[in-house]
Formats: structure tokens, C-alpha cells, sequence
């Protein structure tokens, strides 16, 4: 085990080398210790980016409990360098079953936090629904996935919260650059390694063009693929063909496409129907949070024989001699893959910073905040992008006096003198 | 005159064969008429795509009186064969005198409009301010651009207006088609046309990462400029730079670029400090609503010698010996070149049924609206990209009711199971 | 006239403003005349930039006859301009019949260049058909164009000329530069202007994938269009695949396309079969030397009616209704249009420096060289690049010493030791 | 072992499903045989595609014998797979020293290889510098990298070689796809896989823009970094500058990049002088064929401590204390990583194919070849491209009679007629 930490330890060397953001925040912190006291619960995938972010919420003064969000995301190795850390505990090991999930979840909930920061609202979830009892004194929560929102919001629809939450994800700060850059990279270099395939001259179909959808399918097309788009929503799919995509219904696309990725967060977005008009050869992965959005059980329902076609590849034969590929179980493709390492480490330092600052600023005004959803406020956003603008050196323009004046001017001689 | 008169004919037909969600509109109206005995003020650049909009309002039972947003935007023979239609009146000119252009707009005010669909909020401004008895009756107006939404905002600060306005250009429908789209294939074919220069190579600097700028950018990259992006809000800034643009200040930006497009909204973008450091050759362009971008007066401060390097650009020749080039005065680049045409049809199909379907529908809500600005409502949006859609022949995947439910819910056992 | 010449003469100062290579070449020709005492034909399109380089021939020592290279390609106001000048004597002109450009050329001829400087062997071939007595004394020509090359050298195989000719298209530094980006950014920016029409969404059809049809199928997909390439050559075909482009033949590509445009170097590439099943709408333009890569006239045969849909726009309107567009009657897109100023001048600059020193290179060792087709020397290509580098202030690496010797190696221990 | 033999069949499945141009091979040589009774060396990278390639050889009526280029590239499961095949024997193993790799192509040579197909001509320098006496006999050989043709032709002109060679690299086939596409998507892949960084918003240094730099440039700057390229070539510096990168000279590169990739086919294109002024965090790697390009020699001289980083990343800290990143020792990125697999197996497909083909061409026109580097016929490159086509299901258009005339052409009435 002793070989085990050292790894973790070098996995978060690295990954701090590579989070200025957090370096930022850990010598603001230093001495004001905004989390003092408060037991902090951490939902995610533990591996380095996120064991630098747990350091930084114990920085903050919090005692941090973590847990991993996905039974096949975690690093052992990075789980014992954390573990060996004053102020941090945590409950997480790789290739385990939901049930073993489960157990981890409730071992880490009775640590009893105060405050969850949250993946797919996995721990929250488990808390509102099995233990309502740790709701007495619960300050809040901090939501970071598309996924999340929309569970809290479900919560909050038939009255089950009454703790404030920050919708994290819903920031630009968040969105824009880990659901774009971060998922649609890291998706596709896993699928290139997992693959040894090529993306040049493939047709891609990705379903769902939300921002995940949008980094994916504009990153596989530069890469040389042409690109199909399948969507529920109207405007989304409009902006996907004003982008130059194939725009269509998944059922054209399952006899067009030869890979598939799917971000849509809902489920069956992929089914029997689509698996039986695909072609020999066609492989499917998932870049959505939950592994549903790919129907597994109606594919193996089709498979006379399933083998591993490769490490991380499951190769469904039909009966009528197709061979369908599945990437990881359908679980998320930048994750679950053999040889993953979840979001490059820059994309993490500025996610993991919302929701640290987010925390800290929810957990100040908590007081005035009303139970359910709400933004997280435009200064914590605006906070988190100067110091990343800072960490990178890069200067930007100030409104001078008259801009400022000239933007508040409505009159015609306002405007044109 | 009638040799113009047919000239604007046949725009009006190429635009109308180009247009096919107000052919949509049109025939939706052709009972219903939902405009029917009101006065609707259009003020916009009066050329074959506002004419076929103006047409459609009067489809929808309107009586429309139109005007000119700028005096180098419009073309007489489009004005020539509106003015000739049922239901329509119009004055605009092209190469008008700012005076001239507040002459015709008064006129259009004489009749009394009730309903005004705005561009930069120029006609509402000169209402309110000049002629507030109109306010009497008035049942509100739609606002298309960035500009005309924060004056309208400014307005409402002071208490001046007491209308609800409809801001159509924050809609998705608009600001992603329009600014990204629209905006920026235009702006870019213009300034190629006018300068007969190649932007492949080129040092281009773009002023502003709103929708407007993010497009200029991204498509003059796409035609091989090396591109830096000026901004003066942080998370612009960082959307920018994740991007691959080169982020700087003006002041940096200045001294490095070969062409400058300007597109905040904002005034003296470009200034003296600034034409200081420019290189020999720089040139100039703007593309956004005013001409105040770029501080042309204090460029022709730095001037010993101003004259005509071609058609629609101005040199500027500085007691250093450089010569700076100013496109079009400093106005829209995508309208006041000497061959310009404005947006490209299609776009200006959205744009424009997006300002007449929410007419109609502010039009039969406006009991329920407060004064002030509003959101469009999300139907109005919806409605207008699907018929887009059908018009282009997109079809779109349908939730399936396994899907709905599986959004609705948030407990482990509904997500997972 | 004189307005004529006025305006003649500021686009040439605009153009040579923008052409620094030329500027370079007149510096170093002011003093050695390479070129002194010889007569050279130019035929070429004969605006601004192709103005600049009649100039710097002349500053060469040539006494330069000039002509223009297709009917409706050349500018009055810069002939004029020319014709002004000393040593500079020139036939050209705007929208003339074929049997007026015939006239212009034997009218050129008269003046017996000894050595032509050729735009798709126009002048060449007559001078070797029609006036063979010239052939006496005529030292050689430079060809710009994949289309003259391939005539010259089917002139060489049945043994018609007995001159030595340099192929400057097929240099890196000219099919590179003027094919990929020079065609392709203004064809696209021509067509534009032309139909008022947005390639965002729109989807195009390229036919021929060398540089030029490379060039327009990257930039027009690179502004949002989806794109099909059309070819003949397998390999071709293959390298438009892997770069993400739909392939097929023009079969399909008709009945698929709404904008076509055509970059193949041959005849009737869209013909009757190819019309007989075009969507309403679609609209054809040519980007290829000559204007029979579109079959007009099969296209009448099939019209019930043509009319002007705008200017520099035919609308074929066939039996069963459909309307179908041919932009400038199929002449080249960026020449022939209402609006068309030709190729960037930064492109021209490098196109026909290649032309310039590649003639006085001829020039100098015309006698070393047996007739028919030769490659420009790489030392020309070299020089020229070399000297556009200077111009825009880019430094490279030279090799070290060690590194000569590297590339020199090939034994075991020199390579890796 | 057989647990290793197990995953090298499995691999060995995965690419054949996936190299189908090699399915059409064997079909098509299966009663032909052209390759009987001769033995062919390969020397390569060993792993499932190699692996594919060698058992189209053999399928081709070849004994084989093969051996690894490079000692860290070849996979012990595959060579076990491999080594169970009728007419198959080789000698390769991953993370040898180059000692023993010295001893394995040694013992490759005591087969007697009549033909080599050879990766950098490391099998065939071997041969001739140390085992001269099996030259006798000798039929030829093919060499798919731009290294070895240089040094084939280096021992060309010192007369060292009397059999003739293929330069399969230079064909459109191979250096299009597998240099652009093959070499520029893996070596992302695996480099973002081994650092788990973000590409965009990166500043990238590229040093070299033959067919792999634009490729590694190109692909790149598509994820979001911004990326400068360095040369020595002032043509392939032009074309980098038109395509939109910066072009500097290494010097100012270093000081500028995030992260370094050499493509170069040099040595020493990164070293002491530029690691003197890079900043602190730099990543280098190479893509190129030898571990050369980075003077890792010079790197090491200026380290007070050398550690790692990560698995497959060394830590240089300086004595100015800056910290520079080496992958993979300098070794090909895409292939010495700890999770590489090389190429994609669609590109060493097409790759191995033209090596194949080219074969089977040299051996059956052997007689007729004088000593020295000759280039692949023309038919050899379409036949694979065409192959290629087909296996796709891509159709491409012929030749009408009336075109094929037309090319041939030159007289005025034939081509305007």
C-alpha cells in the first residue's frame, strides 16, 4: 500500500502544479478560514484534481468528509494520500459495486456535514431521502453537474429541502469551460486511447446539443469528423445546424453514424430501436453523468453472444451477425475507461473553485437565503475569473469614466454628441 | 424613378424566395390578423429584408409606417417599391444628414404609431423624449439589438416610459443567429469587398467578445487571421481565451494588429492613445449599432492630411508619416461600405419573425405587462425555431414519457433503477 | 475619362500599398533591367494588382503589352491608369463579346512580344495557332494556371511550340498561396456579396477537390456551411474524406446541395442530368478558369423562362417550377460579378512576383532549356519566399552544423550516438 | 504467458476489424501468392497493426521475419501472437536497452531477408553497414518515413547500396493520411492521456511543418491552443503564416510556450540555449522518428535534480529553479508513453497497405529498377486509394468522354466552342 501513496502523492503534486486557481485561494484562506468548524461533505470522483480541492476546502478550515460519486471513478492511490492528511476522511475505492456505493455514501454521512458539495446531487439525495434526520442544522449545498440542478430542483418541486442550494454548473465560469473544454476533450482523447481509433473521416453522432454536446461535436469535427446532432429541443437544434452540423432524429442518425457519444442527461436516449438499424461496427460510448442514457439491458437483450472486443469495450454480436460496441458499460467515457483520468487538471481548478468560493459565500449568507435553487451570485463568478485571469498573466480593459457614463445614456444627444 | 422603383422589386422578391418563415407568418396571419387597426412604427435599415418584414406586418393587419436607423443604410429603391404597397408609408433616404435622419423620423411619428418595433431604440427615444403626448395610447414596443435594450433600460431607470417593452434581442432565437451568425459572415465579406484585402495571415483584433465579437472572431480565424480579443469583463475574457484567441488590452492590441473591428456597444473603443502605437497600414471598421466606436475626431486630430485610399475608406496620414484607414466613417461595416447589403437573408428571416411574433404577442398581453423591459416569452422563441425547422425540413428527436418522468425525478431508486 | 483615370490611379496606389514584394523587386531591378529591351506580352485580368506588376516589368526594362484575359474581367479606370504610363501599352477592356477580346489580343500581338507572361495559355495559344510568324525569335512564357498548363503541354505533345515555358502554378509559392486562399477567400467573399445570402447552415456543394476546390470547401465549411466534395481523382476523393468532408459523386451531390460552385478545371461538371433533379433554389457559381464547367447551355434548354433575380444573378425557371440560379453566367465567381475586384492583393503580390522573377530567370537561361514545360527552378520559388518573409517581418531558423551533418547520415552510430 | 498471448489475439482482432483495405489484400492475393518462397524482414513498431500487416505478408505467400524499431515501443502480448502463426517468426520486446535491440535485429538478419519493408531504415543500414555479405541476392526494399528515405538516399550517394527502394513515404497515400491525420491525432492523444492536461487556451510550440507539424499545428489549434511554429524552410514557414500560426525562430518560441512537440526529422531542434530561457512548467515532447530532437544530454546538464513527474513525464528542476517536463525521454509520444498504442489502425491500414503493395510492385519489376530510391509507381498509390474508396462505399465521378477530350485540348475553338 506504502507504493499506493506515494502515486496518490505525485498525482497530487502534479495536479497542484496545474491549479493555480486553488493555490490562489489556499493563501487567501491562510489566515481568515472562512469553513471553520463546519464539516464539509465532498461528493465526486476522487483523483487528483479533486484531492486538491478537498485540500483547499481543509485550507478553508473545514473538516473534510469525501466520498466517491461513481462506483468505477476513484483512485485508490490519491483515496490514501488523502486519507493521511489532518482534517480530511474519506470513503471511496475504484471498481465496486452500487452496492458498495452505497455503504461508502452512508459511511460518510455519518460524519454528519453540514454542507455538501455535490455531484449529480448523488449525496444529497441519499441524505433527503434516507437520512432526513442530518437536515437539522444543514447549511446548504453546492450542485456542479446539469444532472444535479435538475434533481434538486425535482427536491425542491415537492417541498423535500429546506437548506438553500447553489446552482454551480448554471454559472459561465462553470459551464462554459468544464462542460465544453473540459468533457469534450478529455471524452474524446479517452475514446481515442480506449479505441485506438481514428476520428478523422468517421461519422460521430452526438446526442444532446447542450454545452457538453456542443464541446464534443465541435471538437470532433475539427479533428476531421463529420458530425450528426440529435436533440429534443428546437432551438438547440437550430443552433447546431447554424453551426454546420447534421441535424436530425436519432433514428436517422443510428443508421448514418459509426460512433456514437451520447450527453443529454436523460435516459434511452439510445435504445432497442435505434440498436437494430445500426451498422456492423457501430460503437457507443457516454459522456453524460448516469450510465442510462445508453439502453444496455435492450442491447444485451439483442446479443446472442457479448465478449470483450478490448480492454474497456464490450462487443454486443446480434443475431443477425452485427457487432455493436459499448465503451465502459455506458458510464461516463473521460472516467470509467481503463486508462482515464477524468478532466484535465486546468479545467478543475476553475470548477472546483466555484464551488469552493461558493461554498465559502453560501455559507456566509445562508441566513437570508430561502430554501431551493438559487444562482449563485454574479460576484463569486466574476471573483473566480479574475484570479484565473490573474494566474495567467492576462490584463484586460477598464471602462474608462465616459464609457461608463455613455452606457447609462439614453438620449439622442447622449449618444451622438 | 421607376427604373428604381422595379430595381426594389426585385430585391423585395429575391429576400421574400429567401424568407421562408415569413412566408410561414404570412400565411398564419391571412385569417387572423392580429395586427388589425394598429399603427406599427418600423424603424429600422430600410432595405430588402426590412421590406419584406414590413410587408408581413402589414399581412398581419397592421398599418405600418416606417423610418430609417441610420443615414447610410438604407436604399431609395427598396423604399420606392414599399411605399407603393397597401397599407405601408415610409420615409427613409440614403446618405442623409444626421438632421435629415431626425427629420424623416418626426414625419414618422406624425402618425401616431401605437406600437414600435425599434432598432438601437431610436424611434422610442425620440418619442419619449420629443413627443411624449404619443405616450398616450401607446401600447409598447420589441427592441432587436444589444444597444437599444440597455437605453430602453436607462429609460426605465428614470422612470420615463411607462410601456413594457419586449427585449427580442436577448432571446436565443435572435442573439445567436443574428449577432454570431449574421453579424459576423457579413461584417467580414464587406470589409474583404471594400479593401479587396485577404484575411488569411492577417493580424486581426477584435473588439469585444459579446455574441457580435465571438463571431467576428471566430470566422476571421476560421479564414486564417491570427486574432486578439480586447474585452474589459473578466468571464468574456476567459471565454475568449479558452477559445485559442490571444487576449489583451487595447493598448497592447493596438500597436500588434493590421485590422481592427470594433463591436461593444460602447464608445471611443479605439482612441488616441491608441492610434499612437498603430502600425503603418492599420485599418478600421466597426460593427457595432453607433459610429462612436472608433473616436473618429480624435483620429482626424492626429491627421495632417485626410483623403480617399478607395471607395468607402478614408486615410489618415499622421505627422509620423502613417497612414491609418478608416472603413465607412466608422460606421457599420455591414451596411455602409459602398456595396453593402446588410445581414444575409436567411438570418434577418429569424431576426425579423422574432420582432413580429412578439409584436403580436405583447400586442394581446400588454394588459398584463408592467412599464419596463422584458423577457420574451419562451413560447414566442420556440414557436419561431420551430418553424424554422419545418422550413428547412429538421426533423427533432420527442421526449418519450419514460424520458419526462425520468427528468421529473430525483430519488436513487427512479435514477438508477 | 479623367474621373476614370482618377480613380484608376488610386486603386493602383492602394495596390501597391498592399503589394511589398514588388515593392521589393522594383528596388532591386531599379539598377541590373533584367528584363531591358524585351518586349513581354502580359494577359491576365487586368485590374489594380496585375496593374502593379505591368509596373514592376516595366521597372524591369520591359517594354509591356497587356491584355485582358476574359471578357468581363478587366477594369477601365485602371487600364486607363496604365496606359498613362511609360513603357506600358495595354488592350483591355470591361464586358466586351469573345469576338471583341479576340480583337484586343491580335491587336496585342501587333506589338510581336518575345516573351509572354500567360493567363491559361489565352495568348500563347492564339500566338501558336493563329500567328505562328511570331514564333520566330520568341524567347519563352511563364504559365499561372493549372488549366494553361495543361494546354501547354498538350501543345508540346503534338509538337506546336518550340519554346521552353516555366509553370509557375504548379511552384509552392504560387498554387499554395493563390489556389488555397486566394480563390478561395474571394470566391466565397464575391458570392456573398452577390446573393445577400449566409453559408452558416447552408449546405455546399465544391466540384474538384485540388487547391482551389480545397480552399473553398475548408472556407466555407470553416463559416458554418456542411459541405460535399465532388472528384474524379480517387486520391483526391480520399484526402477530402479524411479531412472531414462528405464525398460523392455529382449524381448525388445535385440532388442534395443548395450552393455550388465549381473548381475542377473541365467542362459540363454540372450538366442536363445534374439540373434535371436540383432542389428549387440552388443556385451555381464557377471559381474555375473558364466558364464551361457549368453547362449554360443545357441549363437554358431546360428553362421556360430566364430572368435577372439581381444583378449578376440569372433565375432559370424549369417546367415543373423549380428555380434554378446561375451567378455571372458561370464566369469565374471572383472576377465577373457586379462587385468583383479579383483576388486579395497580398496573394496577387506573391503570384506574380513568382511570374516576374521566374520570366527573368527564363530570360536569363532561355538557352539551356529544350521546349515544352519545365519546372520553375526552386531556387526562384526560394528567392521569392524568402523576400516575403523579409516583407512581413517573420524570422526563421538556419540550420546548425551539427544538424547538416545529421541529415546527411545514415550509419547507425552517427544517428544515434 | 498464454494470458499475455490471449490479449495480443484479441488485439490482433480489434485491428483487423478495422483494417479493411488488408482484408481486400489478402482476399485478392489468397490464389496469387506474390510474395512466394521469399523472405521478408519487417521492422517496425510491433504491435496489433504491425502485427495485421505482417500477417498480409504472409497471406501473400511471404516467410516473415520481424523485429521492433524502437526499443520502447513494441507489445510482448502481440509478438506472442504473432510468433504462433504458420510462416511468421520475429524477434521484438517492449523496454529494452538499445543493446539488446542491436541483438534482436541481428538475429532478425540471420533469417536472410531477400526484401525489407523497414521503418527509418534501421534494419536496412544495419544490414549494409554490418552484414554486407547478405546483399547478395538482395531483391529490395520499401521505407515508409521521411528519416529513413533521407538516409537511404545518404547511402545512395556514397554508392553503398546496389538494390533498388520504394520511397513509400513520399506517396499521397501514405504522408497525407499517416503524417497529417495518423501521426498529428495520436500524438495529441497521447500526450493530453499522459498529462492530463487541457489543450485549450494552451500556447503550443511546433517545431517543423512538413506533413506531421501541420497535422500536430493544425489539430491543435482546433482543440484551442494557440499554437507558433518553427522552421527552417522559408516556404513551409509561408504556408504556416497563411494557414493563421505564428512563425518564429526557436529562440523566441521558448520563451513563449506552454508546451513543446518536435516533428522535425533533426537533432538538437530544442536545446541548451532555448532551455535556458523557457518558463517555469514547460512540457517537451516528440513526435518525430528519433529520440534527437530534444538534447536531452544538454537538459540533464543544466538539472540539480531529475525526477518524475508522473509515469512516462521526467521533472528537470533547474538551478534557477524553474521545472521543465520531458515525455517519454524524448521518445515518439505516441507510441513510448506508458498507455500508447500508436497509430489508429484506419491509418496504418492504408499506411501498411502502400507498403505492402509497393512490395509485391518492387519484387515483380525488380530487374528493371536501377540501384536507389525510386518512387512508388503511380498506379501502385491509386490502386490502394481505390481499394480504399471501395471499402468505404465512397463513389466518385468518371470521366465523360467529352471531359477526357477537353483536357487534352488547347485550340481556342475547342476549349470555348
Amino acid at each position: 500500500m506504502s507504493a499506493d501513496i506515494e502515486l496518490g502523492r505525485q498525482k497530487l503534486a502534479w495536479a497542484r502544479e496545474h491549479m493555480p486557481v486553488h493555490a490562489a485561494l489556499r493563501q487567501r484562506w491562510a489566515s481568515t478560514w472562512p469553513l471553520a468548524g463546519i464539516t464539509v461533505g465532498v461528493c465526486s470522483h476522487i483523483e487528483a484534481k479533486t484531492g486538491v480541492f478537498v485540500e483547499t476546502l481543509a485550507a478553508a478550515g473545514a473538516e473534510v468528509v469525501f466520498t466517491g460519486s461513481e462506483p468505477g471513478s476513484s483512485q485508490d492511490d490519491v483515496v490514501a494520500a488523502l486519507n493521511e492528511q489532518d482534517g480530511i476522511v474519506g470513503y471511496a475505492r475504484r471498481g465496486i459495486s452500487d452496492a458498495e456505493l452505497d455503504e461508502l455514501h452512508n459511511r460518510a454521512l455519518t460524519h454528519r456535514p453540514r454542507f455538501i458539495l455535490d455531484d449529480a446531487a448523488e449525496l444529497t439525495a441519499r441524505m433527503v431521502h434516507q437520512h432526513p434526520e442530518l437536515l437539522e442544522g444543514f447549511i446548504g449545498m453546492c450542485e456542479q453537474t446539469t444532472t444535479g440542478i435538475q434533481r434538486i430542483q425535482a427536491m425542491a418541486r415537492e417541498g423535500a429541502i429546506r437548506f438553500p442550494a447553489y446552482a454551480v454548473n448554471n454559472t459561465p465560469m462553470k459551464h462554459e469551460f468544464d462542460n465544453i473544454h473540459g468533457t469534450g476533450e478529455s471524452s474524446l482523447t479517452n475514446l481515442l486511447q480506449t479505441t485506438n481509433l481514428l476520428l478523422a473521416g468517421k461519422r460521430v453522432v452526438i446526442a444532446g446539443y447542450g454545452d457538453c454536446g456542443l464541446g464534443l461535436a465541435t471538437k470532433a469535427r475539427s479533428l476531421g469528423a463529420r458530425v450528426m446532432v440529435t436533440e429534443i429541443e428546437p432551438r438547440q437544434a437550430l443552433r447546431a445546424h447554424m453551426a454546420g452540423f447534421e441535424v436530425g432524429p436519432m433514428a436517422e442518425a443510428a443508421a448514418w453514424g459509426e460512433i456514437f457519444i451520447t450527453a443529454t442527461g436523460n435516459r434511452e436516449v439510445i435504445r432497442g430501436e435505434h440498436f437494430d438499424v445500426m451498422r456492423d461496427g457501430a460503437l457507443m460510448a457516454n459522456a453524460g453523468h448516469f450510465n442510462v442514457e445508453i439502453d444496455a439491458e435492450a442491447l444485451a437483450g439483442r446479443a446472442e453472444e457479448v465478449t470483450e472486443a478490448r480492454p474497456g469495450i464490450a462487443e454486443y454480436r446480434t443475431a443477425d451477425g452485427r457487432r455493436l460496441h459499448l465503451v465502459a458499460e455506458g458510464r461516463l467515457v473521460n472516467l470509467a475507461t481503463p486508462t482515464a483520468m477524468g478532466h484535465p487538471a486546468e479545467v478543475m481548478d476553475t470548477t472546483f473553485a466555484m464551488q469552493a468560493v461558493a461554498a465559502c459565500h453560501l455559507v456566509a449568507h445562508a441566513e437570508g437565503l430561502s430554501p431551493g435553487v438559487h444562482a449563485v451570485p454574479d460576484e463569486v463568478d466574476r471573483d473566480v475569473a479574475e484570479t484565473r485571469l490573474t494566474t495567467l498573466g492576462i490584463g484586460i480593459d477598464e471602462l474608462t469614466e465616459s464609457q461608463r457614463r455613455f452606457l447609462e445614456s439614453w438620449r439622442i444627444e447622449d449618444i451622438k454628441g
